[in-house]
């Protein structure tokens, strides 16, 4: 509409906290991951700060050295229909795997999360890379990385056809004459894949989006061709400019590869940024969120990529452990990372724990300083936008309070929402039903 | 607590309607079934009422002739979640079939609402009976009636167990010692099935209610037993007093025998009732309902519980057909049931397809002759309650507007809710955790 190019935020509600000692910090609600009090009170925030979405992260496997927030947590289809009934405009993002989902299930849930939010659902797509999370539904052995994107892309695929089953107008509604609905407008799947036999239809109407919105975070070759192909938004996590610039190059070169329009697919950096009022309290509330991490807890943070690997049984002080192919069939473009970075700077295993559990002082600041580096980021080129997490209990409402006027008074973030669903709040247009297109051919 | 025993009421919201041509009512809400704001008005409706839960019931396969509420409807967990934030008191129970989930993510998500909703989630536990259902799920074939109980029976236990992962003081949170939870109150379920391998623990705090409550409606040998060994409550649709007498009696025969206490658990027939303010206000009403069932939507309704058998092949005014093992795979108690009564009253399939859809005139009165039946039903120990369904756009708002009243004068329905959650409700403790049972034992 010849509106500028504005950041597209999005806010993650994570209960007791990403970190394994976050719940610590006197001000944390410490039962905040079934709290719906504080769920509410998250999303509120969020919409008052005009993000775009909110966004519940997920897992499927617990063991007594995971993070309080994974032991203890709400489902995402179900907190996220719940949220739907307390804001108005901003995005409802939920992970959901494709591992151990069926996708007439899934299709379903989140159509209907779409109808009940009046168009505001959006499927982070995810395929499970814990092993032990087989263990819960009967599986005799984790798939292996590559064959977890191709049973992703079926799967999506599968579920995007399911969301097709009803043209938009199939549902006349005419009491007169008796007609219900057009039975022209009504579509089977009928798909026989390698790894999914779906019939159909969908026993759900298109939903207020067309479809919800898809998310993803590949950073492995597979993951990010995956994202390129199919995705709406990306979450990832670089550490520094220079890499999120060298991703976002990337991706959105793949993107125009699979002919898709690159200004389509928002690329959106997590960050967990500090912020205080001037530079005591800066300094004051980053050593708060350092001194909420041990070392302790930051090697089991460290293992969880590589399949939650056990790295307490190697020297602290030495050189990264050698890992060999650990990892590769976990996490593998994050695990690669680590290992990576570790070897290039020659940190010692103490020193890559610390660094990828602490907060990055890239994001530490006075309000202005924040909005300086959202900014630059965003206007270079390494950024659509990026999603917000919580290193103290009042993160996102210091973010609330202090950063986004800055990026208001800039120009660069709403101060209304001008639509009313998720697709409205990105930029993205409801995609065309596959049966009206071929009508319409 | 000495209190007099009174009649327990559930309300079932059910979109469009029961009926096939129910949409078509001057004042039906004809996109209601995806209609939020239908949905939370009727529960608040339901909840002004004092009813003890509402329902929302499910199905999984759709083809051109289904009822049209089946055809475009609301997924059960999703709503649920939504209704938990727009009402305080009523339970909120919902159907999942056994047949085509996984236990882990169901146990997980009626877990969540229950958290969500402090306490009130209920399951009614289901086995697909419809065969195209299936071919939603890659699945080659229909499981018969006997192993869907014999996988209904595995799959409930599976979810129970994980339901019990987390004993009930398991969260410690002390901030000061850094102890979120006591490990010796985790607990891995490690089980190992006919038909499900799981391993848990569930990644979820054992709910308000301890477990969710458990509603089922079995009316075939196999789903009497297993209500009666299972259920906290049962749904029933018996079309006279007398028919409603013998399935009470022989239910809590069977309770007894199965050495649980029959009072622990609710039989709740499922009515329509209407309700007028005098009789000519009732006889409208009545013929605006019966207008409301053509023969053509009749003789579908009746091919449900026979896996969607088409009765238009048969003449409609010779006696009603031979059917041989039709249905037996199906919905099997009442099919049988069915076939039964068209038998011994000799009836023509034109007469049995309308008997089954019309309204049961046992249930149309004055809101005195409604609470009369109601209490007559409730003393005479044939029901312990009721779950009332709509027969006409304004159903729910006229029983609560005209017979609860009615009820509550005379003692059979609660003024104000007494407790919070819907166990408290039904008279019904929480279930001891089965870890803390045996270290107490």
């Amino acid at each position: 509409m010849g509106s500028p190019r504005q950041l597209k935020l999005g806010a993650i509600i994570h209960g007791v906290g990403h970190g394994w000692g976050d719940w610590r910090h006197p001000d944390a609600v410490a039962d905040a991951s079934v709290n719906f009090r504080f769920y509410r009170q998250q999303a509120q925030l969020a919409e008052a700060g005009r993000f775009d979405f909110l966004f519940i992260a997920d897992s499927l496997h617990i063991h007594e050295k995971s993070c309080p927030h994974y032991l203890n947590r709400f489902e995402p289809l179900t907190i996220l229909s719940a949220l739907a009934t307390v804001t108005e405009h901003i995005g409802l993002v939920g992970t959901a795997t494709v591992s151990y989902t069926e996708p007439f299930n899934l299709a379903r849930q989140f159509a209907s999360l779409d109808h009940i939010s009046g168009g505001r659902a959006g499927w982070n797509v995810v395929t499970s890379w814990l092993s032990g999370t087989a263990d819960n539904f009967g599986r005799p052995e984790h798939a292996p990385h590559d064959l977890r994107y191709r049973i992703a892309r079926e799967h999506l695929n599968v579920v995007k056809g399911l969301w097709d089953s009803w043209e938009d107008d199939a549902f006349v509604r005419d009491k007169a004459s008796g007609k219900f609905f057009d039975p022209d407008r009504l579509h089977a799947l009928n798909h026989q894949g390698e790894f999914f036999s779906v019939k159909g239809p969908l026993n759900i109407a298109r939903s207020p989006q067309g479809q919800p919105v898809i998310f993803q975070a590949g950073s492995s070759e597979e993951g990010r061709n995956f994202a390129a192909q199919n995705a709406d938004a990306i979450f990832v996590n670089p550490e520094s400019f220079d890499e999120a610039l060298a991703y976002y190059r990337d991706i959105k070169t793949r993107t125009a590869q699979y002919g898709r329009d690159p200004q389509k697919l928002s690329i959106l950096p997590g960050i967990r940024p500090i912020v205080g009022r001037d530079p005591a309290e800066v300094e004051r509330r980053y050593r708060q969120a350092v001194d909420l991490v041990s070392i302790e807890d930051a090697l089991v943070a460290l293992g969880r990529p590589f399949n939650d690997h056990d790295f307490s049984r190697y020297p602290l002080d030495e050189p990264f452990p050698e890992l060999g192919d650990i990892g590769r069939d976990s996490q593998q473009g994050e695990s690669n990372h680590i290992k990576r970075v570790a070897r290039e700077e020659g940190l010692s295993l103490r020193e890559a724990a610390l660094r990828f559990s602490r907060p990055n002082r890239a994001f530490v600041g006075t309000p202005e300083q924040i909005a300086d580096t959202l900014q630059h980021w965003f206007e270079k080129g390494a950024a659509d936008g990026f999603t917000i997490g919580s290193l103290l209990p009042d993160s996102l409402q210091s973010f609330t309070e202090l950063v986004v006027p800055v990026l208001q008074a800039r120009g660069l973030l709403r101060r209304e929402y001008a639509g009313r669903t998720l697709r409205d709040n990105l930029g993205l247009d409801v995609p065309v039903n596959r049966y009206s297109a071929r009508r319409l051919a």
